[in-house]
């Protein structure tokens, strides 16, 4: 079976599952060592989340990018993938452009890459065109600012395949893996929704209203319309959910019957959220393309940081995008609230208590977590918030949300297992 | 302006709106009463919510609506439109093909009709195909058997137009005065919500959730999608919600603020419900493609009766159609119930709570209502509750429920004016 993927192209994987083929194509290589980003992105390269790319760009892509919001092929792409290198680095690997090195992670052994180009960027022009702003007080800004000087391009093979550790290994599924449980489970329509939250019954009805704006006018003997949550994990801020709080609690929606069975599934991809608000939007747009979904829910101030962006930029990027530049639909959509009046959480493009309204506020939410007194049902599922106390316990050093403890000590997401070279 | 309704046809309009016309149209005819249901069905063929039907169908038409579930024409029409005399009427009246007669109503002039064919037709093939029985029991069943022996068939033209009585007056929107109205307000994409009901919250989520089915993924900056409840206004059977109840409810669901002012309107249509089930679904979809809709929420047992029809055949029947038959996109629902987990109305297509839900029961909401004790507004809008004591008074006799007394005093929804003749 092959799959199609973003750029109409068939799904990329990039892994030698082979281990003496693998210790074959690594022997005698020269050993870099990278850091967490660059790691998670030779994950997402490799099995195809970031389809058609298949390694780190070479200039003529991110120029494109940055230009024109495509490839250098012409396909749509928003966020310039890169690996960087200083050069004093490259002096003392020695790398040159046609080399093939090997990138190790966790000391061992993670994937090859074909120097295929060593180049400068101007890394002024990335920050102003992917992020409509040079000031470095901008997360997104602040890691373009923070790459090394010289860029290398080239294709990765995964040479290494990372154990996923416990309680994300149920939920990292490949894009070929999410394309197959899809057809397994008969969904002819699917609906991402991005998070990187623990879901309040306003989440809730975003991803409800948006199943339900994405069924349409299909038929309902058989459900074929799934939702899939699809948690961001990557680099963790202070003040974060930490990863097994959002993961386990969005699943918990289902196991507890506020999503049928048949409808929901949860599953992470590994990124590292650059907060470029519309630019982003388009960059998960391509993502869940890859992982064969046909919609994608965007709410207000999606992938937004600060006041850069206006709260729907992100819906009006889909605007300027030529027909068929993406396969998949932006199901934008309104806020949802918490309406005294209707006493229900009501959807802003419907209710029209906009005085009485009251929105979910992440700080409102957060004080009824820290006070640990039980919310309403009707805001908070008991499930939830039961699940956060315990995984704040089993994975947070007693904290629901990232402190320096969680940050230096947690368990990896993933573990490279030690590898004969 | 012109517009296309069901077919593909201009809407019809068969309205003589000049008196001295009328007068002079009328002068010399034979006058025949006719009974409400004939009435309210030249209503509907006057102003084109019947079209493309210019009159009482003649043979083929009820032949091919029996036999293919079409007008002669091939245009898709699900159930008998016909007026019926006896044979002594006919002598009487000394009436034969040729001739144009004048059917008068509350002792006026009310349309011509010119009599192009006389024939008789078996009842019981129109029961076996139109309702799937020919138990008398069905109501729509002991309507077609009700009928005199002979169909008259020919075009009618309305030559005195009713005056709608007040609350129905606001209401009464013809098929080329809704989509002026669609029009104004700059709807795209209009769901119809076809009623008889008084609404409690599961009736709202109906609306609700197939407003959202039918905003699918357009965008969101201008709302451009709106709901038309249209509440069908005919013979009333003891025990049934009074109509002026059921149609001022709806309207205050907006006015309330449960629905914004700019997505939501309501309306009737005068029609005789016939308890079809499936079939009704398909003329419901006809009448409100002349009402310029887009789309059409089916529910769950949709016009059915007693245990005649599977809950779904009302769905079914869509999917037997050739594309393209009809210009209105059935949206197809799940039950909305109340689930005490969720502490909200839920939805059947995602709610996992089966063993736990609440269905809406009209005997539970007929018995809140009795005992005057006002129910939680997450089960019944208070602002309906309110509304349904005061129409009661005002309108039902004490009741909001129709009584004897009511169906014998009511106010009439329209009132032919006098007219010289």
């Amino acid at each position: 079976m092959s799959y199609v993927g973003h750029g109409g192209k068939e799904i990329i994987e990039r892994v030698i599952t082979d281990p003496s083929e693998a210790a074959a194509k690594i022997r005698g290589l020269a050993k870099i060592p990278i850091r967490g980003q660059i790691a998670r992105e030779i994950i997402g390269i490799a099995y195809g989340f970031f389809s058609p790319l298949e390694g780190f760009m070479g200039k003529a892509d991110v120029a494109a990018v940055c230009d024109r919001m495509t490839l250098a092929s012409g396909a749509v792409w928003s966020i310039p993938i890169v690996f960087d290198m200083s050069d004093s680095e490259l002096a003392e690997y020695g790398i040159k452009e046609g080399d093939t090195v090997l990138l190790t992670y966790q000391n061992q052994p993670m994937a090859t890459l074909e120097v295929e180009e060593i180049y400068s960027f101007d890394k002024v022009k990335i920050a102003q065109s992917v992020y409509g702003t040079t000031e470095e007080k901008h997360p997104g800004v602040a890691r373009t600012f923070a790459y090394k000087d010289k860029f290398v391009g080239g294709k990765i093979t995964l040479v290494n395949q990372p154990k996923i550790n416990e309680p994300f290994d149920k939920f990292f599924l490949t894009p070929i893996q999410t394309r197959q449980k899809f057809a397994e489970k008969g969904w002819k329509r699917i609906v991402a929704h991005q998070t990187r939250n623990v879901p309040h019954t306003g989440h809730e009805w975003l991803m409800k209203g948006s199943w339900l704006q994405t069924h349409g006018d299909a038929p309902v003997e058989k459900i074929e319309t799934g939702l899939l949550v699809n948690a961001i994990i990557g680099e963790k801020r202070k003040g974060d959910y930490i990863d097994e709080a959002i993961v386990l609690c969005q699943d918990v929606l289902r196991t507890a019957g506020y999503f049928r069975e048949d409808t929901h599934l949860t599953s992470i991809t590994l990124w590292d959220m650059r907060y470029a608000g519309p630019k982003e939007a388009i960059f998960h747009a391509i993502l869940r393309t890859n992982l064969g979904l046909t919609h994608h829910m965007f709410g207000r101030d999606h992938a937004g940081v600060g006041t850069y962006y206006d709260p729907y930029d992100a819906h009006r990027i889909f605007d300027q995008l030529p027909p068929g530049a993406l396969d998949i639909k932006p199901v934008r959509v309104l806020e949802w609230w918490y309406c005294p009046v209707c006493a229900e959480v009501a959807y802003m493009g419907l209710c029209g208590h906009t005085k009485e309204r009251q929105n979910f506020s992440g700080t409102l939410i957060r004080s009824i977590i820290q006070d640990g007194v039980k919310p309403p049902r009707l805001i908070f599922r008991p499930e939830v918030f039961d699940l956060i106390m315990e995984t704040a316990e089993k994975y947070g050093f007693g904290s629901p949300f990232v402190t320096d403890q969680y940050l230096q000590n947690r368990n990896p997401v993933f573990t490279l297992p030690p590898m004969g070279a």
